[in-house]
Formats: structure tokens, sequence, C-alpha cells
């Protein structure tokens, strides 16, 4: 476990470890309904990936008080900035995939998220936009997906309500007091170290002729699903990719 | 116990007894979206006390699909119609009391309301306006406050936010018990198969050269390692196998 700064592990410097990502977000003022519904709970990082409008007078009037949080937002320009340096990455999801992915209801994601914030890690939120969610290919950079079990008949859960209903578990997970932090022998692998590591093994599937060409990533989605479930320590990605720039010289004949 | 008319207690007949009233709603829109807040979490009955517009088209268009919600609202002269007929009325409120009063916070109200409800008392869970809230006469009409536990910094959760939250509670109270279905049921590896995949990848990595002779267990304890942890379907085993399978035939220039 990482020391905090003063030695001990606070419910604000965990939120500092939190942060909150919203992709392709389409009405500003969701943006900005959001942001309240995050500083009424105590979290402040927001990280915006390619919002329709931003900054915008509507995100700021729905924000009522908290164009703080707006303020420090990060625009980025796609998932990997957003995610840089992220330990634990989970997607808020209202319908299932294909493949089936590790499924936390909220209280179950907000107590993983907030143990893991409690001992020094970097997590970050996903939640999608308003009509699509996340892609199948965002989803894929998730270790879990974050259910909240509305109703079957009628699941339009609002954007803001979403991250409210988020945020207040995690508030809750915070408050107990009884956040056990996981601790890793060794740290966690960050998101672009992963991603470096998926990109390596597909192009050493391919070299290799694994992969059907007419749909490379169905094998590749299998393996993110059951690599995301183990979660990767940094030396294992070391001896995964190892492996890898072996196996690749080999097979030029090096 | 009540029996329900099928003899059994179902989600939807206790959120049948379960009325949220809304005391003196200054602005429409948040009419709308409490509803919205409602549907989506399966709560269905909205009293409202001497709102300051109802109908409105506001109110309509922030309910997004929860229209019906605000159909069957019935505009009540005071909190006497609103709580006719209840047995369990608890207030929302922001704030302490002078006169100490008892304090569930949102997820202990929802089980208790939701256990009153499932046993078929008549329950009504009260908000009050956006700005002041329920006044001390309002309060009095109440056996208990609800109270969501916001950041003491900045409290100010709009009025569809703290409905969506109890819903929510109120949700996962009736759902206790039935798990969020976790991963689709494919079999998990056999302790024998696990034995033949690590069979395969040792020799395919001899082959790669990338084991020490002098210490080539160390690397596999930590292949092992990492491969228990995710705990392996039968069928990521067969990917597993027909990658390792793919490269000792490249490797034999096959």
């Amino acid at each position: 476990m990482q020391p905090a700064d003063d030695g001990e592990v606070t419910e604000s410097n965990a939120a500092e470890r939190l942060r909150i990502v919203l992709v392709g977000t389409t009405h500003p003022g969701n943006i900005g309904a959001a942001a309240r519904a995050m500083k009424v709970m105590g979290v402040s990082r927001l990280n915006l990936v390619s919002p329709q409008y931003f900054p915008h007078a509507e995100a700021t009037a729905m924000a009522a008080g908290a164009d703080d949080i707006l303020a420090r937002a990060t625009v980025c320009q796609d998932l990997d900035e957003a995610l840089a340096g992220c330990q634990l990455v989970l997607g808020a999801s209202a319908r299932l995939r294909t493949v089936s992915w590790p499924v936390l209801d909220a209280r179950a994601a907000a107590q993983q998220s907030f143990a893991a914030a409690a001992g020094g890690q970097q997590v970050a939120i996903l939640f999608g936009r308003e009509h699509s969610g996340l892609t199948n290919e965002e989803l894929d950079r998730c270790q879990g997906l974050l259910h909240i079990p509305a109703n079957a008949a009628y699941s339009s859960l609002n954007l803001a309500a979403a991250v409210q209903v988020v945020c207040y578990e995690w508030r809750m997970a915070a408050l107990a007091g009884r956040a056990v932090p996981h601790e890793a022998a060794e740290p966690w692998a960050t998101a672009e170290t992963l991603e470096g590591f998926y990109r390596q093994l597909e192009q050493t599937l391919e070299a290799v002729g694994f992969l059907d060409p007419a749909n490379p990533r169905l094998i590749m989605r299998r393996l993110r699903r059951l690599y995301h479930r183990a979660r990767l320590e940094q030396t294992e990605v070391n001896i995964l990719r190892g492996i890898l720039t072996e196996t690749q010289k080999r097979l030029r004949g090096g």
C-alpha cells in the first residue's frame, strides 16, 4: 500500500485518485449536472473525452456551484489520454455484452474502486454517450462493467443520474470505513502498459497466423477479457511481452 | 404480513404501496426529472402537494418517457390528503433539526420502507422545496428523517437527484438477495486441462528460448499464478492452446 501524504489514507485523498470519465457527451447540460452530482458526493476529478460542446453556458448553469469541477475538468482527445496512469478501469453499461465480461453492481463497483484508490491506485469510471453508451472497443478497455440495476421495462437512466448513483455509492463506501486496500505484491499495470501489451499480442498472433483475418477482434476480445479478469501486474506484463518479443524474433528467423 | 394478490409479495406490488410525495416544488422540470428517476427504479406513485406549476410542458419534457407517472400523479391540497392511509412516513432532510428526531441514512430508510411495504403497509417518503426543504411542521408528520450523507462543504443535492438516490436504494432493497448475474456459465477448466496447458506452455517457451535453463520453474510459477488468478474457462484454454500449437508449428518451419 502506497502511503498517503500525511501517512494516513483519508476519504478525500482517495477521491483524488478517482476520475470520472464522460465519453462523447452530447448535451453540455449533462456535463454540468454530472459535475454537481460529483461534488455533492465529494468527488472532483472529471475527464471529458470528445464532448460535443464544452465549455458551454448550459454546462455552467447546470453545475449550480460546482463550476470549480468544470474549471478543473480535462478535455481529452481520446481514451488513452483520459486513462493515462489508471490501474483500475470500470465502465458503466446498461446492456449486456455478447462476450461476457465481469459485471459488478454499482455498490460492489464503488466498494472495489474505493478500496483500490485508498490503497494508492489510480481509478477511472467511464460513462458513455447519452443514447448509445460506450462502444465495444471502449468497453474492451475496462477490467469490469458497472451495472446500475434499473427497471427492465424502462431503463432510461439520465447520464447525470447515473453519475449521481455511482458517486453516492462511492461516498457510502468511503464513509463505511470498511475499505480493505487490495494489496498487490507489485504494482498493477497501467492502462497504457496494457494497451501496449495487447498491441504486441495482436501482432504476434497475426505473425503466427492465429487470428481470423475476417474477424480478428473476436479472439482479441476473448484474450482481453481473460487478462483483465486476472488484473495484470507490471512485472507480469514484462514477462508476457518478453515471451512475445522472443517469439517474434524466432519467427523472423532471428 | 398481508398477502399480496397472488399470495406472494413481489417487488412490484410492494412498490404500489410506496408513494413519493413532493411538497411545494417550485420548478416543474424537477417534477418531470423526479418522475423519470422513479420510473427507472420501478417506483410509480407520485403525490404532489401544492406544486407551483403542474401540469407543465417542462415537467413533461424532463420526464422523457415517464409521462405515465405524471399522468397518474395526484395533486393534493395539503399533506393530510397526500398522506391519507399511510402507516410509515419518512421525510428527506438535508439539515438536522433543533429537536432531535430519528435519522436514517437513505439505505436504512429504503430497507425499512421496503420491508414495511412488502409487509402490506402504505409508505410515504417526503421531499421538500428546492431551496428550503420541509418545514418543521411537515417534518413533525414524519416518523423518521431520511438523510443522504452529502459533502458537508457542498450539500446542494438536486431534488430529482435526491429522489434518484432514494428510489435506487429502494430498488436495491427490493433486489437484495438476488445477485446481479456475473459471468456467463461457461464451464471452468478442470485441473487436468490446466496441467495440459501448462505443459504445452513450458514446451513452447523452451522452444522459443525464453526459459532460463538454470531455473525454468521461476517463470512458469509466475505464469501459473497469473492464470490461476484469472480462473480459466475451458474455451479460454482451447484458445491459448491453439495459439501455442500454431506457434510450435511455425517454429518448426511448418
